[in-house]
């Protein structure tokens, strides 16, 4: 391509450029660390292929885990309430599948989300990410005077504030909506930040509907936008310049100045912004359209991800979330479902070559959990025993209870295969629920299902449904049954299982019989509520005591186990509560499990019983020790229904080992007795001993 | 940077040059399609950020979807066995889960493999995935002289062959071991042919352990190779190069001349590259270490994942798989673990901008799916009757039954909260059975585990147990004893039910009635097992009839469903059988549903009954429409266990919807028997309408 013909020097010359220019290319036209490698991709192809080289993609990504400071991603989410949450961990399982930095998450939170995803990032223990809240309630005031109809509310216009609300320290950050989804490494998103100009303030991708052309029906009036403006589901905002430019400022007057020609806003923050933007465009950033893909109800998304290589982000911008209407739904929605089903526990993978950055209290886990001997026989025990589950509290929406002193909370716990009980058990029970389910991250999606298809299930709004993420070999009953009686917002509780259906009176005849013992006054008791069961799984519920005493004598209904373990309720002396008008008190004795009603400050139930057997003795017996009255409440009762043998009490039937192990258990936590309560243990203990010997 | 004072003249050439450089490296030094985007990840960082742009990345990676060859990228795999079967799969969902091409899959499998595989990808019908299979059995003789002690057996030596066995239209392909798992695009992979030299044919991993070294112990003699040598759990293969050099001649006569002094291989046909790579290393083109990271007994791999900025594939190359100790193990199984539990039909997806590669009866599929309306009250059972669920026969190893003429395979299906049954039904029924299983990616895993922990399901080999992939709201019970009846290999099948345990004796007893009763001519006939129930579900299993009839008289033991639908097994007519010495015959009757014997041959379930109801009545129907004669048989007996109502039970008792579509479904099934029995199928419309009557 040289000019011929020319003079030697000239050529000379020549020469001694395009080295030159060539040298100055890789001196000074790229990083030094990344430009080499990512140059060797260049490399002519030897074969003719059109392919090219992989092996530098890696390079041109932010360095991993270095002390400079671009190893961190900050990324900024506004989220409230009970949807949003289940909602905005979907896409935090999306980032964290894909992303090899370590993150921190600055959340702005009502007290509901606080509450859950506090909770939940905990439990979780997800290493290299670091969670931090702002209170969404402190917001409101700086926000609630511009009148807005999105969906969304106040809390959409909160992305406005967040360069006054996040740390000054903090130059740059990523904000989304909850309703995203990612498909790639959010590394690759911050690497953008390199490309805006010196006056550019916010990246954002361009808006994928005709919205802001103000032409969608007739008197459309949207507020001003560049074109069709932006979308705010990605942002891209970097608050050092943001704070610089008086942003605050800047935004303000601009809401003002529109409303006073316009109603309110439709689209929340993203109209202020694209009003912004359009009289300052010099100040954003336009980002490739992949990243952020909106599905919303007339969109436009098509144009950008059918010529696209790959899709970074979804955006489920429509009311209509998952269920919109698109040619290409079914494609979306299946990247949607892989995280929504995604097994959360799987994330809690390690960040290599990066600084050690466990959660609080992950270490001592690891270090407990690394001294198990895989050989020992009661290992899956131990390790049972130490798994943290995750717990996502009140995963659906949920009314708390107004307070009432003599008020009480049904408590119990299940897992999938006892689903079904949930509606009989909503039209046995009128009060308050607070139940833990044990479930897969997949399973949970089914039961938001089995809810919400339920006109019985979805009508109740006073039960809490905490999930625990499934984990290991053993049903972890007791942390179950803490994590729903940690959740009862009432003064009482009554500790029940999922097989159970209660009388219909009983939370009504609960509540009196607390008000009448006057049990508010600091007086410890436990009440009991007599227990039977049935062999038929459908039959006539009784409406009395007189009709169950009937089925009794009939021979339909039965004391609950009378056969198989009468030790286990003797002690409530069913003759006598025949009879009974009036509480009566009983005494403790060897392997007593009665269902009671306690003061929802009781005892934990032992953590350290897993799978079948002796869960709820235990709890009882730390009741006694801490001296509990039993009073058996002659008009209490609760039935039994049927089901199949659980996993777990086949495998106690089957393994002589289990059966060992749950020995082993029992020995310990009689040894924790005697170390807590001292002499007063001892019965316990020669309690224990004759049974063994019985047996 | 450019020397100063030097005369103007080459001052303006110089600036000429600097455009002609930069003008011919576009023009020149790229790929005039993918370089310019590419390039603009060079522009200069105006924030000294050492971030670089990822938005250029795709465009190194081969083109997706256009006409030229490289979009169709070619993986060619051996496989052989139940259990290589399954972990092909996973290796198989994780290529999926990534890529964005179109693959062509080349599986080299023994019958049992192709057996499976084939059913599985027929039902997956995953878009843009051609599957072909090779007959491993071919190739056996053409490496069974070599002597190999690797746990993979000789079909880790069938590697070698594959430049003969594929299409010579093949030129390259990525051949991989069933043990790894990809963590990224395998598009990335292939465009490593493009590093090849003219001379290079096979790319490979440096071995990550120190075998070849031939230290590991005394007397350690590993096959020659080249330091460490290559590992080849991943190859790229270029075909029609090897095929050009003599490929098979030159790693015949080096497998040759090394067993002079070498006894057997040890690594397969990783000992046989090796040893050509040695005396050839002008072949081989190393590839980076991160292709695969080898997870070996003693892996060295940590000094290449620690520095890499991302895994591409891991290799599970230890005989203990997954449960290799490693220190960073666990993290290594979690990226495993995503794709072992990872719903497969979310890989259903389509690549856009690739031409329609769907696979057969997609299309169709599709269009019927996409032709059902929403609104509709059944659209949940219209859609549940289109779905196609994967279906993966033979999930664990399994001796088929040798051929016998009168045996019988026990036929059932259930979900996952009918596992614990499985033991007691082995040992009642000591033949052959069929299962189908209607579980999750993920459930399918526990169910593996809770197979391989029972001492009693792991010594049995005449169970096989086939996985239908759940898909869907309602349970698709019909599709389940379709799959399981198919799957059954003797002349006779038992039909029944998970619920169920047959008396001790029945396996021998109705292998000698079939006898007795000349099954085995023409005679078209069902046997019948008279049924009973308990309530109780720890009660002593009945030796015999005499006992059972105690036990009847005692109340212990119901007649099935007496109280509930007496017409279901009314015409079996239970007071003959107390007295019955022989079989007897019985007459259909509305409602019949009894558990029978049949040849394999016979008509299958209706699939259009999904959920709860009617699904076996309409089954005997068609077997009375097909003059079935039905013979009681007086010493067969079965007896049902309690459990808790199925979910869809519960649905049909709640909803007069679901209550309203099964009635639908009734009379379609109806009209079809017009069609297909005329005039004889109207006794069953009359019934119907009978007993429409009486409701």
């Amino acid at each position: 391509m040289l000019p011929r013909g020319r003079p030697r020097a000239l050529g000379a010359a020549t020469l001694l450029l395009l080295l030159l220019v060539v040298v100055g290319f890789f001196l000074f036209g790229r990083d030094p660390e990344y430009g080499l490698r990512a140059a060797a991709t260049f490399d002519g192809d030897p074969n003719g292929s059109r392919n090219r080289s992989a092996s530098g993609l890696q390079s041109l990504l932010p360095p991993k885990c270095e002390v400079s400071p671009p190893q961190l991603l900050h990324v900024a989410i506004v989220c409230a309430g009970y949807n949003s949450s289940r909602e905005v961990i979907t896409l935090v399982k999306s980032v964290l599948f894909y992303r090899k930095n370590p993150l921190h998450l600055h959340l702005v939170t009502d007290a509901v989300a606080r509450n859950i995803l506090e909770t939940l990032f905990r439990t979780w223990m997800v290493p290299a990410v670091v969670i931090r809240f702002y209170d969404a309630g402190e917001l409101k005031p700086v926000i609630s005077w511009i009148p807005n109809t999105h969906y969304s509310g106040l809390y959409g216009l909160m992305k406005l504030v967040l360069p006054s609300v996040l740390p000054l320290s903090l130059a740059r950050v990523i904000v989304l909506d909850t309703d995203v989804t990612f498909s790639s490494d959010i590394a690759e998103l911050w690497t953008l930040f390199a490309h805006f100009s010196d006056k550019q303030v916010v990246g954002l991708v361009e808006n994928q509907s005709d919205w802001y052309l103000g032409n969608l029906w007739k008197n459309h009036r949207p507020w001003p936008a560049l074109g069709r403006g932006f979308n705010t589901g990605v942002i891209l905002l970097w608050l050092d310049r943001l704070r610089q430019t008086g942003w605050e400022q800047m935004w303000t007057l601009m809401a003002k100045r529109q409303l006073l020609t316009l109603t309110a806003t439709s689209l929340a923050d993203q109209d202020i912004f694209n009003a912004v933007i359009k009289e300052h465009p010099e100040l954003v950033h336009p980002l490739p359209c992949v990243w952020n893909v909106q599905l919303s109800d007339h969109t436009l998304a098509e144009r950008c991800y059918l010529e696209a290589a790959d899709l970074k982000v979804i955006h489920w911008n429509s009311p209509k979330k998952l269920r919109v209407k698109n040619k290409h739904a079914e494609f979306f929605r299946n990247l949607h479902l892989t995280f929504l089903g995604y097994d959360g526990k799987l994330l809690r993978r390690e960040l290599f070559g990066c600084p050690n950055q466990l959660p609080p209290g992950a270490e001592q886990l690891q270090q407990a959990l690394a001294q198990l001997d895989e050989e020992e026989p009661c290992f899956e025990f131990r390790q049972q025993q130490l798994t943290v589950h995750r717990v996502h509290i009140t995963f659906l929406p949920h009314q708390p209870p107004p307070p009432r002193p003599h008020d009480v909370t049904l408590v119990a716990q299940l897992s999938m295969d006892r689903l079904q009980m949930l509606e009989a058990l909503c039209r046995h029970w009128s009060g308050p629920m607070s139940l833990a389910l044990y479930l897969t991250d997949a399973e949970a999606q089914q039961f938001l299902h089995f809810v919400e298809t339920s006109p019985v299930l979805s009508a109740r709004k006073d039960v809490a449904y905490h999930i625990v993420y499934r984990e290991g070999p053993l049903y972890p009953v007791n942390q179950l049954r803490n994590v729903a009686l940690a959740q009862a917002l009432t003064p009482y509780v009554f500790l029940s299982d999922i097989d159970f259906l209660p009388a219909y009176s009983l939370y009504d005849y609960l509540r009196a019989s607390i008000e009448q013992l006057e049990l508010g006054s600091r007086r410890k008791a436990a009440l009991v509520v007599p227990v039977f069961e049935t062999l038929h799984y459908r039959f006539g519920f009784p409406n009395s005591k007189a009709e169950l005493l009937t089925l009794l004598d009939a021979g339909s209904l039965h004391i609950f186990r009378y056969h198989e373990w009468p030790q286990g309720h003797a002690p409530t002396d069913y003759a006598h509560w025949r009879e009974a008008q009036a509480p009566y008190h009983v005494q403790w004795a060897a392997d007593y499990e009665p269902y009671v009603v306690v003061a929802r400050d009781c005892p934990r139930y032992d953590p350290r019983f897993v799978g079948f057997g002796w869960n709820k003795v235990a709890h009882i017996i730390e009741l006694d020790a801490q001296e509990y009255e039993f009073l058996v409440l002659p008009e209490a009762f609760s039935i039994h229904l049927p089901h199949a043998p659980s996993l777990d009490i086949s495998r106690f039937r089957s393994s002589p080992t289990y059966r060992g192990c749950l020995q082993a258990l029992k020995e310990e936590f009689h040894q924790d007795l005697s170390r807590r309560y001292g002499a007063a243990a001892l019965k316990y203990l020669t309690a224990l001993q004759q049974s063994q010997t019985r047996a």
